[in-house]
């Protein structure tokens, strides 16, 4: 469907202008986003680029099957970091730009994936190029090999099966999947494929179909299983191997109906849609819930400057440039603090939810929802729920089989009062308080069940609160001889335990690159002192110490939190001698690695998933701890995160800091009908140490200092903070929810801008 | 200085009735606050009937010496719970009111302390009786012996030894503090007192006096340091048993004379107030930041219901009552979700601040702050910046040396909209979202250089948040031969090492007081299934269990979290078998235990600072794991919270749970001038597990479902909840600071109550 006006709509936020507001000029990022992800030209022209190569034989992703070679995938390869420094520090010209091409190659008996470098860009005759990109995958190359390129004939496959046993399904689970469109029952498979003797298989599982109240299946699994060898490409070589019910395996459909018929079989039922999964207001209303909540306003309008275009802002002490990508949406760049940069790059690099069960579809789920894309799953926010009613939207766009997605208002800006001050002292004549006003940049990704609020918050003190928020349905088991793995929430609903791990890439440049990793340890000791008069006393000590490789690069909390580390540079001590830098700290609630070892299912594709932090020499070939396809493969992958430890110096080297966020999930009846983001969530604090004389949150006039005496105030100094006093209208405040634009699509092969079309999420 | 209508002042919040406001009925208690401290009347006529024990031979506070018997404390002794619960549960009559005195026997050579019960209250001839208060003390009895009774001899003592060493102190450190009006230099000494070889000694430092920036010396330690025997009551007797400076022990203070003249002697100087220490507005004025930031306001006025007389709260599903006293500050009791009590008393018990150093006054620094008075230390907060514009608040009363002392609007309750979503969830045709409202009861205590923000925060989804945040000046060391113990932070300034442990009562009551504690441990596992072909696979899997008895009631959080503490009743299993309860884990930040392994400063006398957790059985005798005096005697103190542990069941008993908050705390520059909230804090969450058949937030109008289509809205559900439209004046949105009391206080003895009179916080 097209539309008109959609591509560039702004959303006007709530309640601009309702006092007077600042009056700044438009504004204009100092620098070029060079970190941003294609423009639509160069997206087109790069596109059109691969397509004029012959050797790459591609067929335009309309007209493709899953027997073509086909784009999957375009996005700016990030440029080296020397050549972006060069630009940002020392006034070099900007970095080529060139393009990451995903190609999937249908063509062949054994399908594969080979990333092409393209570029520079815009595309010019005689010196654009495209060659095959390695350099930045450890495995040696940007290749891999794919298992599931015939989807399509697979679904259709898992519909005969569902029809040859409907008989099966009927007498177990009430329902048909047939490829019928009245079917109760779908059939979804296990992530990712087994590799097993030297085969592929995949465990099935039939859920039920949502009627009216379950927004989701993973609500509705019903306990029955098939295991299928999808090896190869020619369906016919493809046959289930093997059944599953209520805690028995059956090698085929027939061993099952027999079973089936012995007396004493336990015909368990089906989860039944309702009420229940249902996440609309229900029940009594709450005592005084019909009145309006408080509300946050922002009398003078936004106090932060974007570059909506360049995606670049300026808060209090604080800059920074955000890009946004298919897999992992949005990233921090260049971030300076009082004009220095103290971060080159920051953000999510892949995530981790790894299930456990009795029954084989959660045992061997490990999602690595890259693949997925947090990109791809990050939609337009609702203003006033989402983000406070005044809060400044950015888009977020990105390039898949051949077509650019722009998901308008997708990532949202805003100031915040915490509502608790920041800085806080009483004395016998005089009391202080400073109020802790924060910026925080937002976005959520739907990936299937889950929705994961990813925010960065910039404090007064310095300091960057990175945090991550779990909602949305969880996926459950069928609940059967599954105690051991969760608890019994519905039913016949297990809440299927799982690990969600959260793997963030971390460049602090403090003072230049040359850095090093500073251990604080806060150690027990028996200790005589020149004045204890010969008695040793139990008391305690710091431990500083530097890690001198890659050797002790990963690290796990203390569980009693003594262990602290700064990001420091040793050539630049304050005038103290000590080496001030940033430190890394956990926020909210636990920040987890995975329980499992050397998990089953993971292979070598995640190993950024075994422990709580980890530190490495940073080099223009590891540009991330993961690749989207690692699980194809997973003993395999294409990015193993372990090969970053080969012994590397740690000491004055640039260095790069990967931490996990992450939550230990063992859903309960709270988690009905969706998990909650109160609960479910984690933090990392990145915070100054010694960094600068001291507390630079003094320099905000919102505080206030009241003197007194007997109960009468003399003086109240508020340091020229002054309070807005016009009059306004509540109906200005509140943001005005007329549209939610899922996904504006543009085709880029051929190129027609003009010929873009709306379509729902995931549509 | 005497003030009127001042001990009665309610405050009008800010922005009330800036729209329509629900229209309330005055609103009472359904019983009782059995919990509440004694009234005026009740410490009036309890006083007046100790006075009248002429075997407390007792003195009038106004006219006592430190040789008299003084009452120093006068609290409500808390109720025993079974008869609590006969008058919430079973409408039994409310328990007697009982007072429990702390008297000082100053009139002896050898002075004490001695708990007394006084009671029933109102006093009444005949029936009215005092008797020693024991049975809550596990020593034994409610006595300690005071070995400080004669603070203004010591200082005085002190003063003269200053004056002794003008010399040192004026060539050292350039200052003096000779008892005289024109001191530049303090005395003052560590906490607790060192018990030593049968002598009580103390440590104390010259600190430098706050001229005009800093606001508290403990910024400004000078390194030089004596000790005392303060042996005895007799200060003839006591004497100055060594020095110390610069790492350096010398006997006497000749010593220290002759080691002075000895050429390469260091003269190290003092620390030197200056703006660095001021907490005031200072540096350059930040971009945009004249521009009033974001606030919350409150359009349709207060959603809970709360009575100011008996300090009675209910908030959406919530209710409990609040009591405060002198020691502990404010507590929360019978705290009812749905109707149903689940918390019969929560609060922090006690908390320490322990350093450690290179020096002895630091190194023998243990603070157990419930001695100062966390209740006593509660005053005024100032709206708009302790508490949002519109926060409702609570006067705070207790009693100390025979007067009623109140802090007026020391607590404030409020609602908050957090600035994330509770819940959310997006689909292809639709997205939910709701918003995330709490109710938060926040107090500050500061305790000399600390303030310390207490806060209960009540969620939708029937959690309850405890958290502890720090500000306030730090207590600094001289830097010289620190280096162990702290960062080199300013001139001659260490940022002392120490351990914030804080220790939490949570007695919850799940379906009743017959309760046991499930443990869920996530566990690596290897396992074979029916299903798995043989093969054996790394994965994991929830081992559940019960802690058996108090001989496993010490617990330790798990470094990765995997963990998880719940109280449920073994006999109420929900239809799914599952026992639901209430899960207790950690929020913000780390929760800290000490990390000094039996202190010697400290002896038993804190020993609920051992792990993360206590798990106990309930006993009348055993109210609380801490007594204020716990440190005058740390290896026999008053309550051994070890002796909590005697290998009683914990298997359907009435449990109680004693969680620690806290923080090790290495102040660096950026505690410079004040540590900041947003850096020391931490939290621990209180939430249903299995406890309801699902999420009951669900119940709540303020969310919306936006069901859409190709980016058009085709249904807007926003379940009956109705935004305000009026309008309204900026200039009524901000709490106007126009007085600030610290105490109001009554005399009791003789009871004057129209004589009270007015002073600033410590007055």
């Amino acid at each position: 469907m097209k539309s008109g006006g959609l591509r560039l709509k702004k959303r006007q936020p709530a309640g601009s202008g309702i006092c007077a507001t600042g009056n700044r000029a438009l504004f204009t990022a100092p620098q070029k986003n060079i970190f941003l992800g294609l423009t639509d030209l160069e997206a087109a022209s790069a596109t059109s680029f691969l397509h004029s190569q012959s050797n790459l034989n591609l067929t335009a992703a309309t007209n493709a099957t899953s027997w073509d070679n086909i784009i999957l995938g375009l996005e700016l390869l990030q440029p080296n970091k020397s050549d972006a420094l060069s630009y940002l520090d020392s006034g070099a010209p900007a970095p080529g730009r060139y393009a990451r091409a995903t190609v999937q190659f249908g063509a062949t008996d054994e399908p594969y994936i080979q990333e092409w470098m393209v570029g520079p860009l815009p595309v010019t005759n005689g010196t654009t190029s495209c060659t095959p990109l390695n350099y930045i995958y450890n495995k040696g190359r940007g290749y891999q090999r794919v298992y599931n390129a015939d989807a399509e004939a697979l679904a259709a496959f898992n519909g005969k099966i569902g029809s040859e046993v409907l008989d099966i399904t009927l007498q177990l689970l009430n329902g048909s999947a047939t490829n019928s469109p009245n079917d109760t029952l779908v059939i979804a498979g296990n992530d990712p494929l087994i590799h097993e003797n030297g085969i592929i298989v995949q465990w099935n599982q039939f859920w039920g179909v949502s009627t009216s109240f379950i927004f989701d299946e993973t609500l509705l699994p019903t306990g029955l299983e098939f295991k299928v060898n999808v090896t190869g490409r020619n369906p016919s070589g493809w046959s289930v191997i093997g059944w599953y019910y209520n805690g028995n395996f059956y090698e085929t459909a027939d061993d099952l109906r027999k079973a089936m018929k012995v007396p004493g079989f336990s015909i368990l039922g089906p989860n039944v849609d309702g009420p229940w999964g249902s996440t609309d207001q229900a029940g009594e209303i709450l005592p005084n819930d019909q009145l309006y909540p408080p509300i946050s306003i922002q009398p003078n309008g936004p106090r932060f400057s974007v570059d909506i275009e360049e995606k670049y802002v300026e808060w209090m002490d604080f800059s920074f440039y955000i890009s946004f990508n298919k897999d992992t949406g949005m990233q921090l760049h260049n971030i300076k603090f009082k004009g220095e940069r103290i971060i080159y790059e920051l953000g999510m690099q892949e995530a981790l939810a790894h299930y456990a069960g009795m029954d084989p579809l959660q045992s061997t789920t490990a999602y690595l929802d890259s693949m997925y894309g947090f990109g791809a799953g990050s939609y337009e926010l609702v203003g006033g729920f989402d983000c406070p009613d005044y809060a400044t939207y950015l888009n977020a766009s990105f390039y898949t089989t051949e077509t650019t997605h722009t998901h308008p208002n997708a990532l949202c800006l805003f100031e915040l009062d915490t509502g608790y001050p920041l800085q806080r002292h009483l004395t016998e004549t005089y009391v202080s308080v400073t109020k802790n006003i924060i910026l925080v940049l937002r976005s959520v990704s739907t990936v299937g069940n889950y929705d994961y609020m990813f925010e960065y918050a910039f404090y007064l003190d310095g300091s960057i609160h990175v945090t991550v928020r779990a909602s949305g349905y969880i996926q459950g088991a069928y609940f059967a001889k599954s105690g051991d793995y969760g608890f019994h929430i519905h039913d016949k609903l297990s809440g299927s335990m799982h690990d969600h791990v959260l793997n963030y890439k971390l460049d602090l440049d403090i003072h230049g690159t040359a850095n090093s990793l500073m251990k604080t340890a806060i150690v027990p000791v028996t200790e005589t002192y020149p004045w204890s008069g010969g008695v040793a006393r139990n008391t305690m000590k710091l431990e500083k110490s530097f890690l001198e490789s890659e050797n002790e690069g990963k690290i796990n909390w203390d569980p009693n939190g003594v262990f602290t580390y700064t990001v420091v540079n040793k050539d630049r001590p304050n005038q103290f001698g000590e080496y001030g830098g940033y430190r890394i700290a956990p926020g909210i609630g636990n920040t987890a690695f995975l329980v499992i070892q050397n998990s089953t299912s993971l292979g070598q594709a995640a190993n950024w998933d075994s422990h709580h932090l980890f530190a490495v020499r940073r080099k223009d070939t590891e540009p991330r701890s993961a690749y989207p396809y690692n699980s194809y493969e997973p003993e395999a992958p294409v990015v193993d995160f372990n090969k970053f430890f080969d012994g590397e110096s740690l000491d004055q080297e640039d260095l790069v800091i990967y931490f996990n966020l992450g939550m230990h999930h063992i859903p309960d009846t709270a988690d009905l009908p969706n998990t909650i983001f109160s609960s479910a969530r984690s933090s990392m604090v990145i915070r100054p140490q010694n960094y600068l004389p001291r507390d630079p949150s003094r320099n905000t006039i919102h505080q206030v200092r009241v003197n007194f005496n007997n109960g009468a105030v003399t003086e109240l100094e508020n340091f020229g903070a002054v309070k807005p006093t016009c009059s306004f209208d509540m109906s200005d405040v509140f943001f005005n929810i007329s549209s939610f634009d899922g996904e504006v699509i543009i085709p880029e092969y051929p190129y027609e801008p003009n010929e873009y079309y709306i379509t729902n999420p995931g549509g």
